[in-house]
């Protein structure tokens, strides 16, 4: 099978300079502070700037209030690219799963799917709220979100999971 | 702003040879015959064969009923790449949006998102129902879905939206 090339489309600018789940030890680690910056309701305001050549290809994008946003984790060398498994958001209390059971940027094609609010949209600016990707990520592709899509009814996930949901919930208050 | 290679992890095998979308002329053209086929209950069952340096990957994905699969789409050449505006579905009464603005999988990189269910694991591959990509498609990615993640809350979009979802909902009775 041949490899494909990934031209990006764009840059994120944000104010969030380092990742808050990054690759240490061959595990992964959380660091609170940053992901409580990023998400909380204060925070967490980015641009998308899109290449002038892709503006129109955004036209009608204002018309959803949420967006897909496909970035490249650019801080993902090649050697973090090849871990196996590791601890969900970094818990030993969590099983060690493989990495596709889990959204850590460091992947084997490290691009991050994440969904965000349209807060506005100006020419080829995009401004959006709780992007998790750091300043200077370059984009490689923008979709709407529609529950048909993207929120089948009746999804299930494992003990771990629900578990790092609530913990989540607890200190983002 | 450099570019980057995607290594594809693994390949989809389905009985569907052709894609229910494709870009003629131009614009989108949506065959129902092949879409209803892929979505409808009885069929739509497609095996994803992750290769084999990959299969620890996967550990801990078959606890999830939902997963992300990102692929390739790899019959959309480079021109097909360029376009900029198409009708959603190849709606003539729909208005003229961005590609952005539409899940295509002709636009800049060919990359498709596809929320499918996970029906099975064995060892190196995935037994899925319902996912949209053509025999032979390179798999680039596997995530788990989680509504945190994929589902926001309160979501809203356009007039032609909710008319494409109804006629989809009507036509795939």
């Amino acid at each position: 099978m041949q490899d494909y090339l990934v031209k990006p489309i764009g840059v994120v600018r944000s104010n969030y300079k380092e990742a808050s789940l990054t690759l240490q030890d061959q595990d992964l680690k959380l660091n609170w502070k940053i992901l409580t910056r990023t998400k909380s309701n204060k925070g967490g305001i980015s641009e998308l700037i899109i290449k002038e050549e892709y503006k129109d290809c955004l036209d009608g994008i204002e018309d959803f209030s949420h967006i897909v946003v496909l970035y490249w984790a650019h801080r993902i060398n090649d050697e973090k690219r090849y871990v196996t498994k590791v601890h969900p958001a970094g818990r030993k209390e969590y099983p060690l799963v493989g990495i596709f059971a889990t959204r850590s940027p460091a992947r084997p094609n490290p691009i991050c799917t994440t969904t965000v609010q349209l807060l506005e949209r100006k020419e080829n600016i995009l401004k959006v709220k709780s992007l998790d990707a750091i300043d200077g990520s370059p984009i490689i592709d923008i979709k709407f979100h529609h529950p048909s899509y993207d929120a089948p009814p009746n999804a299930k996930w494992p003990d771990w999971m629900k578990e790092l949901i609530n913990y989540f919930r607890e200190e983002l208050k």
